[in-house]
C-alpha cells in the first residue's frame, strides 16, 4: 500500500461516484424518480462508509474493488436514511450540505419513493456482485448483517428512538442507545462487511466490530461538539441548532469538558482494537483520526 | 394434493399469519415501531401473493412449506407499500380495509419509518432461509428478482408513474405500464419465487411469467370494475372513487363492456399458458377463477 491516505481516498471516492452514476444510468424508470435518486446520491458528502470498507478491504491486503458494490450499495441506504429523516414529518429540514432537501425539490412523494427505491436498489446490487471471489454464502450473509444494520434493529429503530427522545431529557445510555443505532450499525456494517469479503475468521471480526462501535460513537459525539464550537460555514447548518431544538446531547449531559474527554476515550478505544486485529490498518486509523477532527 | 382450494387457502393462510407473529415477536426494537408493523401486518388481506406462491410450489408437488420465509417477505414488502401509498403526501388515505390507516394510528413519521423497517426486513428473512433444500444461489436469485419486482423498475416505478398520471387522460399503454408495475410485477414474483425454490427451468419460468403477466391485468381490471359495480360493503370503499378522483381506469377507457371483455381474455391467456406448463395447476387455476369473480 504505497498510497498516501489522501490518494487512496480520492481514488476510491471517484471509483464510487462513478459506480454510482453508472447504476443509476442503466435504471428503467420514471425519468422524476430517476432525478430525485441521482439527486441525492451526487449531493456529494464525505463517502465515510464506502471508504471504510475499502479501508477495510486493504487492512487484509485485498483488492478494495471487490467491495464495489456493497459499498455503492451502503451509500444508497445512507442516502435514503437522508431522505426520509429530513422529510416534514420527520426532521423538517430544507437544506442538506447547504442544497435543498429532496422533497423541496421533488416533492414529499416522490422523495418518499426515492429513498423506498435506493434502499431496494441497494439489495440487488449485493446480491448481484459479479466477482469470483466472493462466495454465494458471503453475499448472502453481506445481505442479512446489512438488512440487520439498517432495519428496525439497526438504524430505522435508532432513528424512531431519536424521534420520541426529541424535547425530552435522555440519560446518558438512552443517548448511546440513539447513536449506536441510528448511526453507529451502518458505521460498523461498513467495516464489518469488507472483513465478510476478506472472509476473516469470528476472532478478528469481534475485534472489527468493537473498533467500529467505539469509531461511531466517537463520530456522533464530534457531530455533537461541532454543533457548538463549528461555523456555519464548517457543518452547513446553524451553529447551536440541536440546543435551540432541546435536543440531547453529549456536551448537554457531559459538559463540554466531559464530551471532549469522552471523544479521546472513543478514538483511543478505537485504535486499541485496530492494533489488536494485527492487520495492514493504516488507512483505518488515518479514517478513525479523520474522524476524531474532521470539522464537517 | 388431496386438500379442496379452501383447505389448502385456509391452512397456509394461518401457517403465514403465524409466521409473521412469531417473526415480529422476536424484534429488538422501540415498542411503537413494533407496534406499527404488527397493525399492518395484521390488518388482514386476502393474502393472494403468499397464496400464489404456496399454489406455485403445490403446482411442482414440492411442500409449499418451504415458501414460507419468502411468503412472508412478500406480504411484508406488500404490506409497506400499501402504508407508504396511503400517507398524506400521496393518496393520502384515512381507510384501508376498513381500518385507520397507519398514519393515523402512529403517526406519519412511525408509519413512514415501520414502511422502510418491513421492507428492510424482508431482504433478511430471504437471506436467512434456513431450508437445506434452498440451495445460496437460489436464494441470491431469489433476492435480486424480489428487488426488481419490488424497487424502481418494479412497483415503486409503478407507483410514480401512477401518481404522474392522476388528474390526466392516460391511454390504453400508459394505463398498463402503471398496473404492470404498481401491482402486476409483485404479483408476478410470487409465481416465479415460487419457480426458482422449485429449481424450474426458463422455459416453465418463461411460461409463468406469462400466466402471472395476465393474471396481474385481469386483477386491476377487475379492481376497477368492482369499484363502479361493488357496494361499499364489498370493497371497504366508497363506491365511484376511482371517477371523483378523475383517475383512468380500464372501464373509463374501454367502456364497461370494453373492460369486462379484457378481463375475460387475460384470465382465458393465464389459463392457457398454465396448462402450457403441464404442472400440477389445480390450486393456481383456483387462484385465477378467484380473481376474475372476487367481489372485494
Amino acid at each position: 500500500m504505497g498510497a498516501t491516505f489522501k490518494e487512496f481516498s480520492n481514488q476510491y471516492k471517484e471509483l464510487l461516484e462513478s459506480n454510482l452514476r453508472a447504476e443509476m444510468q442503466t435504471l428503467e424508470t420514471p425519468q422524476i424518480l430517476k432525478d430525485a435518486m441521482i439527486y441525492s446520491l451526487e449531493a456529494g458528502g464525505k463517502r465515510i462508509r464506502p471508504l471504510l470498507l475499502f479501508a477495510t478491504l486493504a487492512a487484509f491486503n485485498k483488492d478494495p474493488k471487490m467491495g464495489l458494490e456493497t459499498a455503492s450499495a451502503i451509500e444508497m441506504v445512507h442516502t435514503y436514511s437522508l431522505i426520509h429523516d429530513d422529510l416534514p414529518s420527520m426532521d423538517d429540514d430544507d437544506l442538506r450540505r447547504g442544497k435543498p432537501t429532496n422533497h423541496k425539490v421533488f416533492g414529499e412523494a416522490a422523495a418518499i419513493l426515492a429513498g423506498d427505491a435506493l434502499l431496494t436498489y441497494s439489495f440487488q446490487l449485493i446480491s448481484t456482485i459479479q466477482s469470483a471471489q466472493t462466495t454465494a454464502d458471503t453475499k448472502l450473509a453481506l445481505i442479512a448483517e446489512f438488512a440487520k444494520a439498517a432495519g428496525a434493529e439497526g438504524m430505522v429503530g435508532g432513528q424512531v428512538a431519536d424521534m420520541q427522545g426529541e424535547e425530552k431529557q435522555l440519560n446518558l445510555e438512552e443517548l448511546e442507545y440513539i447513536h449506536v443505532h441510528k448511526t453507529g450499525k451502518l458505521l460498523a456494517y461498513s467495516v464489518i462487511a469488507g472483513a465478510l469479503l476478506a472472509e476473516a475468521d469470528d476472532s478478528l471480526i469481534d475485534k472489527l466490530r468493537a473498533f467500529s462501535y467505539h469509531l461511531g460513537l466517537a463520530f456522533q459525539i464530534r457531530d455533537d461538539i461541532l454543533d457548538l464550537e463549528g461555523t456555519e460555514e464548517m457543518i452547513g447548518k446553524p451553529v447551536g441548532s440541536d440546543e435551540d431544538n432541546h435536543k440531547s446531547t453529549y456536551p448537554s449531559l457531559l459538559s463540554m469538558e466531559g464530551a471532549k474527554n469522552a471523544l479521546e476515550e472513543h478514538i483511543s478505544a478505537a485504535k486499541k482494537y485496530l492494533r489488536e486485529t494485527a492487520l495492514n490498518t493504516a488507512y483505518l486509523e488515518d479514517i478513525t483520526d479523520l474522524i476524531a477532527v474532521r470539522d464537517n
